[in-house]
């Protein structure tokens, strides 16, 4: 597979093509975060649908630009991740795997490891959510072990999953461990992007969007591992400027959509930190 | 049928019914934008239920001063909504029909077709919804078309649905195409309202809150066809100050909000830009 | 029972030991406010996941600090709820009952009375919830009448509703009635607080949010009576300092979020406006 180069310059180009695109994404995603996910797909540029009943999402894969999956609040559901994920690949649209929870929680740990056998685009998660999810691959044999999750909170650092994020790419075309320093893992190599603001700690979904926003560059990205890697990026910078705008969570919530809206090719290419190891 | 004329003077009056009778919306809608919606009716001067189970929906439509039935997001939920629109046709409350997705799913669209035997007060959709709905009730003959909608998203303009709209007057006292200009079509003929702010587009739920707010007014206004203009002219002129105040979506969101709960009857008789063809 | 005495000092130091502890919230909510929830939580500085399936409920009851159950948008999820009530009563974990609509929805009034039996730490809800399960549980014989309720919305003062309170207090350690004053009963007397802002009734979801808020400081304070008291406190003074920055219900929101986040326990000791009769 070839690559694209990660650059700051190919992540702003990245965004142009966001824009100009403006991707549908389908999210199937968690009824807690599913207003501010699509809040965030509006602000960045693309465009949202959540189709998650089981008459129309996969359908709905064929027709959409992008899917993502995530598994924030599973009910009786397995059977729509399934269609959605199984129509994605079926009609060759790519799609995202937000293992919500995998790091802590068994049962949708195993749900999210049987949906690697459609082939994401790309698995974004928190270090512990890469790491459970890869445990229940099972190719880290008998020392493996589960992330250290608690709930939806990541109790692993970025740095320490990129062994289960390499681990991944059997499955994925590239994967994310987002935190403090967000690393992105693809054929090309890892990719660490430094930045943001501890805020979005006490805002909720700002993890899941960015899997979705991770959908929505896979539609408008040459590559996968700089569509992961622009995504990240994009909601970095923009974090970086709400952080400049508000101090306090509800008001960094607001700044953070408008950032996303306003943040430019330049300002993104002017502020990316990225460090890139082959 | 009698109807009121639809005039900035007649929509303000509505303004100060609607607060007066702080109308509560038992809201049949999807999840994705529920907190929103009930926020938009509780600025705006309405209350606010979701009672959307088995158990309760038919019950609480004779509780309520109007039903809003919204498919966003349509689960195993066809007996509920027919529940709740039976239910108020039974009790005699104005139900509103917004027939999401309509323009270009068709099992959805089925679904919102059914419902129209229960006859709504009125139907609001984007252009290709209510092109869509038409279609799918067979008036419009083998020539008929569905809508051009992509998922939930419309692409038409509003003007071009007026006969899809005029056609579904068989079922309902009023029907709505939102968009860039907002059309509404009763016996009493067709209004136009300008105004609003693309802003609206980048922000979710703008759409389906509005619907909410179409139900409210049938409960206050002493005419349907009025009710629903005077609901798209309250977001309309509260749009125009929020894109006065700001231009970026998260801000948007909250400026709106708050406009929608500051407009004073005055304003809105100063600002609203209605044309009327009887 | 020895109870902590509940005082301006007593509620500062239980903010400090919330924000110490950040204890994580297994919220099985509704819908329409669980991201305002989580929100909330999030900025009063606690943690916070929706973890509300058959699979998960009961025993993500045993890992989190505490557990709410909220009755506001249930489906077929009675099983659930009494799965997440009986997994923490199990594990110990505190776990606090908000029975929306029991004031006036008989069905879902049934549900709550019933997940009386696993005895929570608290039962918070509004003056005719608390008047409508207190009805429910039988104590008050034949004269006794249900809430005056219409939806979720209260027609009951909290005051009202004191001696439901005390007769809950036969199933739960503490009962609040929320309202203009905010009633909380206790072992060891009533506690009333003062504040907070009629905008907090044109913001959704700032009644959920509470009752998510009392599951936070249960796992926090050393006493449920302080616990509960603390928790209304924390909003009330938040609300007052929100008021002082917004007239309009979308900045309220912003900056009620904001607030809570900000608020110390200082400005909590000095602007807290409690009375206690033992």
């Amino acid at each position: 597979m070839s690559s694209a180069p990660i650059t700051p310059d190919a992540v702003a180009d990245a965004l142009v093509a966001l824009r100009e695109r403006a991707p549908l994404v389908h999210a199937v995603t968690n009824y807690v975060t599913a207003g501010f996910t699509a809040n965030v797909l509006l602000a960045a540029g693309a465009s949202a649908a959540m189709v998650d009943n089981r008459d129309e999402a996969a359908l709905f894969a064929g027709v959409a630009d992008a899917v993502l999956i995530n598994l924030g609040t599973p009910h009786d559901t397995a059977d729509v991740y399934h269609a959605a994920a199984r129509g994605a690949q079926e009609a060759g649209t790519p799609w995202v795997l937000d293992p919500i929870g995998a790091g802590g929680l068994p049962w949708r740990g195993a749900l999210a490891a049987e949906l690697l056998q459609y082939r994401p685009a790309a698995v974004r998660g928190n270090a512990s959510e890469i790491i459970g999810l890869h445990g229940l691959t099972g190719d880290d044999g008998p020392g493996g072990r589960g992330g250290q999750g608690r709930g939806v909170d990541s109790s692993d650092d970025p740095a320490d999953a990129v062994p289960a994020a390499v681990g991944l790419l059997e499955w994925a075309g590239a994967v994310s461990a987002s935190g403090a320093v967000d690393h992105v893992v693809s054929p090309a190599g890892t990719t660490r992007i430094t930045g943001g603001s501890v805020l979005l700690t006490r805002v909720t979904g700002t993890g899941c969007s960015l899997g979705a926003l991770v959908a929505a560059y896979c539609a408008a990205a040459p590559d996968v591992g700089l569509a992961v890697a622009a995504a990240h990026t994009h909601v970095t910078v923009a974090a970086d400027v709400a952080a400049e705008r508000a101090s306090s969570p509800g008001s960094f919530a607001v700044a953070y959509l408008d950032a996303l809206h306003e943040v430019s090719p330049d300002e993104v290419r002017r502020r990316a930190r990225l460090e890139h190891d082959a």
